[in-house]
C-alpha cells in the first residue's frame, strides 16, 4: 500500500518562485499571489486564504495566498503585496520558497481564553510572540481582541500579558534615575494636551520619551495630531537622539518598535470599534515599560458619553492601572478629568494642532480650556518627576507656559525630529447654524467624534469640525454652532447626512420669538 | 466660511469605472482593485481594506478595497475578484460604480453582545441581515462568532438568533404532515451514517429532505462524503424534484440557500476551529425549520475526545436543542452515542464513502460498527416518523438494509440527484507500524482528526486515514495500525510529521520480547 513513503522531500526545492512587485495595498495584511496552476500550488495543495510561509534568502513572512486564475502572472512567477513587499524586502526576480504555515500551537490558548480560562504568563508570551511574527490571520486577531475584551481578564493575566508585549520588541533604557511619560485613556475629542505637557515638562528639565499612537476609534490620535506639526515617523536611533539632545520626544509608537504587538491588535480593535481595560492597560503599560519610564501620568477623563463614564469606573480602570504598574515597576498616579465635553475646539488633526500652536504661543485664540487641561496635568508631572515641590507643580508649569520656554522647548523638539510644518486646512467647509435660541444643554462626545470620523479624519488629515459653544453658552437661533471641515465633497455629504439623523448637541432654554411651544425643550441639533 | 455647501451632489457620478475580470481567487471575500490615483480613490477619500458599495446595474454587492499603485490597471478600470464577479456579474467592461458603506448599524448589536449583553430577536434580525448581504467583514464576523460563544447566549437568544437565520434564507414547503430529519453534532471522525439512515428511512416511506454541511473542523462533513457519490450541489428546485420522487435527498445545504448566514458563520468557525453551543443550536434548528421539517433526531457521540465530552454535557445540549426546537415548532430527540472511538475505519470524504457503500451493499468488508451505529439511529427515526409501532424501528431498519431496499433506495436518490460515482482513491499511501505490542486502550479524536486534516482532508476528497484496530484490540509490534492516504507528498510528510509528536493512540498491556521494561505500560503511538 505504500506507494511513496518517507523518501519524501524534506524541503519542497520545487516551490521556488521568482519574485515580482505586484503593488497591490492591501493595508497590514501581506498577500502573495500565485497562478492556481502553478507546480507550487498543486504540489503543496495550497488554496485561496490558505496562510503560507514565504522565504526569500534569509527573510521569512507569513502571507495569505490569493490563487490567480488568469495570466496576470507568468507560471513561475509570485506577486507580492507592498505589505509583502515591504517585509520581505526581496529583489525583483528574487527566488521566493512557499510552503504550508506550520500549526500555530498557541490558537489552543486562544480558544482557551475564549471558554473563559485564565492564561498564563507563558501562553501570553506564546500568543504575541504569533501574533508579532504575523501568524494569525484577521479572524485570530479578531478573536483574541474579543476574548480578552469586557471584563473578562484577570489582572495578573493583564500583567502577562503586558509583559509579552514589552518582551516582544524593542526596549530602551536611559541613564537618568526618573524617566516620567503620561498617557490620556481618551474618549474625549480634541483633548490634545500632549505637545504641550510634554514641552512644559521638558522645557523644565525633565526626560520625557514620549510615543504616540494614531488614533484608535477616535478622529485624531496624539500621532495624527503631532504628524501636521513635525514628522512622528521616527526610528529607535532617532528617537534617542532626540531625547538625548532636547529630553523629551512626541513621536508615533509604531515605528520604533516598542511593543510592536500593541500596534497589531489596536488596528484590528479600530476597525471593531473595541476598546477594552484590558487591551488598554496592556497597551498603555507596555508602551512606557519599553519605553524605559518609571513615573506615569494618566488622565482619565469621565463624562456620560466619554470612554469612562463615570466616577466609579475611572476608579476600577485606575486602580488596575496602578496595581498592574506596580507589577511592573511603574509609578502610576491616575488624575479624573471633566469629560463632558470636547476640550479646545477643534476635532481632527490639523484642527487640533493648529490649536496646539495658540496655546503654545499664548495667541488670544488659544482655547483657554485646552491650556488650564494642560496645565492642570503639567503641574502634577513636575512634581512626579521630583522638579519641584509638593504643590508647586501647576505654577511652575503656568511660569513655563507663559514666559515662552515651553513654545521654544516644543519648537526644538520639533526640529529635532525633522523640523516644525505648518498644519493645512480643509479645501470644503460647511458652517452648520443653530435651529433654534436656547443654551447648550449637553453634548454627545460619541455622536461628535463620529460626525467628525465621518468628514474623513484622522486618514484625511485637516478634516474634522470645529465646536463654537461650550456647555452652558447660550446660542441663538440661525448662528453658527459648529462647522465642518472636509478633504471631499462626498465626505462633507456624509457628515451632513449624519448631522441630520444624530444631534451631538442638545440645545434647552428659554423660548424666544418664532420658536414654536411645542418644540420649547430639549430640542436637538 | 462655506466653500460648498448642500449642493454635494446626492450621488458621485464621478465613481463609474469599467469592470475587469482580474480571475484572482480571494475565496469569499469580494475583492475589488482600483487606482490609487484614480479620481474614485481620492474623491471618495478611500483607502487600503475600506469596505465599499460596489453598484453594476441593478446589482449591489460589499467589497474590500485593495488600491493599486502600479500599471496593472488602467486609471478607469475597476478589478474583480473571482468572488466579486460571480455575485455581481457585470459583462467585461461594464460601468461599475464605488462608494463609501454606509454605517453599519448591527454592528452596535454585536458590541453588546460582547459586552455580555442579551440581544432581542430583532437585533439578531438586523445582524443576520447584515451578514448576509455581505456587510460584515472578517473581522466582524469573528468577533461576532466568538461574543456567541463558550455559554454566552440565553436561550431566548439561541431561539431569535435561529429565527433570524431561517428568516434570511429560503424556507421550504411540504403536502406531507410529517418530514422527519437527522443530524450528528459532530467530533466523531468518520461516523457517516446519513448516506445509510436516509436510504433506510426513505426505503420505508419517510419524508426526509436532507441537507448537510461540509466540514466545520473536522477532516469530513456528510456533504464532503456524499460528494464523493453522487452531486450535491443541488438548488432548491432541484432539491424538491429529489425529495418529491425519491422521498429523501442528501444535499450539501450551502447551494439551497437555506439559512445563508449559517455557511457565512460556519467558514468563520472553521477557521477559528470554535463550535459553540448556541451557534450550533442555531445552524442545525434554522436548517431544519427552513427545510420543513417537523421531527428531528440528533444523534450525540459522547467521549472523553469528542465534540460532548460528558454525558452531562450532552444532557445539557439535548435539553437546549429540544427547548429551541419546541420554541420553532420542531419535535426534536436526542440520542447519546458512544463517542470513545471513531465509527467504521476510514476518515477523509471518499475513505469513508467506500465503508457507507459497503455497510448499504451488505459486503462482507461493510464495518460492523458503522452498520450498527446507522440502523440504531434509523430505527428511532421510523418510529417519530410514525411508520412503525414504538419499539418496532430497529428490526424494520434491520430488515430493509438486509433486503436491499435501503441500498436501492441510496442509488435511485443518486440517480435522481444526477448519478452515482465511485470514491477515488489517493495516489499516496503510507502504514504506520505498532511500536510495540499490546491492546489499544485509547483513542485520540481531537488527535486523529488533526492527523487526517494534515493530510489535505477534506478539500482533498481522497486524502485521510484508515485506523485498524478498535479499543480493546490486541496489536503486534511491527503490524500496521494506521495508513495515511493523500494528494501530495508534502501533505503525506506534513501528517508523518505531526503523528511523531502527537500520537493519538494509545496502547499498553503485556511486555513481549524485544521490548524495554522501561516503555513497559501507557506508551503512546
Amino acid at each position: 500500500m505504500s506507494d511513496h513513503g518517507h523518501d519524501v522531500p524534506a524541503a519542497p526545492q520545487a516551490s521556488a518562485l521568482r519574485a515580482r512587485r505586484l503593488g497591490i495595498d492591501t493595508f497590514a495584511q501581506p498577500v502573495i499571489y500565485v497562478r492556481a496552476d502553478s507546480p507550487v500550488c498543486r504540489a503543496e495543495g495550497l488554496a485561496a486564504q490558505t496562510q503560507v510561509e514565504v522565504t526569500a534568502g534569509h527573510h521569512r513572512i507569513v502571507a495569505t495566498l490569493h490563487p490567480v486564475h488568469a495570466d496576470l502572472l507568468q507560471a513561475d512567477e509570485a506577486g507580492l503585496s507592498e505589505a509583502a513587499w515591504k517585509l520581505l524586502g526581496p529583489e525583483a526576480g528574487a527566488p521566493l520558497t512557499v510552503r504550508h504555515l506550520p500549526p500555530i500551537e498557541s490558537l489552543s490558548a486562544v480558544r482557551a481564553k475564549i471558554y473563559g480560562h485564565a492564561l498564563a504568563e507563558a501562553q501570553w508570551q506564546a500568543i504575541i510572540d504569533d501574533v508579532v511574527a504575523g501568524r494569525y490571520s484577521g479572524l485570530h486577531l479578531a478573536a483574541l481582541v474579543v476574548a480578552c475584551a469586557a471584563g473578562r481578564m484577570e489582572l495578573h493575566e493583564t500583567v502577562g500579558l503586558t509583559r509579552a508585549m514589552v518582551a516582544s520588541g524593542q526596549r530602551m533604557t536611559w541613564p537618568y534615575p526618573t524617566v516620567v511619560d503620561k498617557h490620556c485613556v481618551g474618549g474625549l475629542p480634541g483633548n490634545r494636551t500632549t505637545p504641550i505637557v510634554v514641552s512644559i515638562v521638558a522645557a523644565c528639565g525633565g526626560i520625557v520619551p514620549k510615543t504616540s499612537s494614531r488614533a484608535i476609534t477616535s478622529p485624531a490620535g496624539t500621532a495624527d495630531a503631532m504628524e501636521t506639526l513635525a514628522p512622528v515617523d521616527l526610528g529607535l536611533a532617532q528617537m534617542r537622539a532626540v531625547v538625548e539632545r532636547e529630553g523629551a520626544c512626541i513621536v508615533w509608537g509604531g515605528a520604533v518598535g516598542l511593543s510592536p504587538a500593541d500596534d497589531v491588535l489596536i488596528r484590528v480593535e479600530r476597525v471593531l470599534d473595541l476598546d477594552g481595560e484590558a487591551q488598554l492597560v496592556a497597551s498603555v503599560l507596555s508602551k512606557k515599560v519599553a519605553a524605559g519610564s518609571n513615573r506615569v501620568l494618566i488622565d482619565i477623563p469621565v463624562g456620560p458619553s466619554a470612554k469612562v463614564r463615570s466616577a466609579q469606573s475611572a476608579q476600577r480602570l485606575a486602580g488596575t492601572l496602578v496595581a498592574a504598574g506596580q507589577a511592573l515597576g511603574l509609578q502610576v498616579h491616575c488624575v479624573q478629568t471633566n469629560g463632558t465635553q470636547p476640550v479646545g475646539r477643534g476635532i481632527g488633526p490639523a484642527l487640533e494642532a493648529h490649536e496646539v500652536l495658540a496655546v503654545l504661543r499664548n495667541s488670544p485664540e488659544a482655547p483657554p480650556d485646552l491650556r488650564e487641561r494642560a496645565l492642570s496635568l503639567a503641574g502634577p508631572m513636575l512634581e512626579m518627576a521630583g522638579l519641584v515641590q509638593p504643590g508647586l507643580g501647576q505654577p511652575a508649569a503656568q511660569a513655563a507656559l507663559d514666559d515662552g520656554r515651553a513654545w521654544r522647548k516644543f519648537a526644538a523638539i520639533c526640529a529635532a525630529q525633522g523640523g516644525m510644518r505648518e498644519p493645512g486646512r480643509a479645501p470644503y467647509r460647511e458652517e452648520v447654524p443653530s435651529p433654534r435660541s436656547g443654551r447648550l444643554a449637553e453634548v454627545d462626545n460619541r455622536r461628535l467624534a463620529r460626525l467628525a470620523k465621518l468628514t474623513g479624519a484622522p486618514l484625511a488629515k485637516t478634516s474634522g469640525l470645529v465646536l463654537y459653544p461650550r456647555i452652558g453658552d447660550s446660542v441663538q437661533r440661525g448662528e453658527p454652532i459648529l462647522a465642518l471641515h472636509a478633504e471631499s465633497k462626498s465626505e462633507l455629504r456624509y457628515a451632513l447626512d449624519y448631522l441630520d439623523g444624530q444631534p451631538p448637541l442638545q440645545i434647552s432654554g428659554t423660548l424666544t420669538a418664532g420658536d414654536s411651544p411645542a418644540s420649547g425643550s430639549g430640542e436637538e441639533t
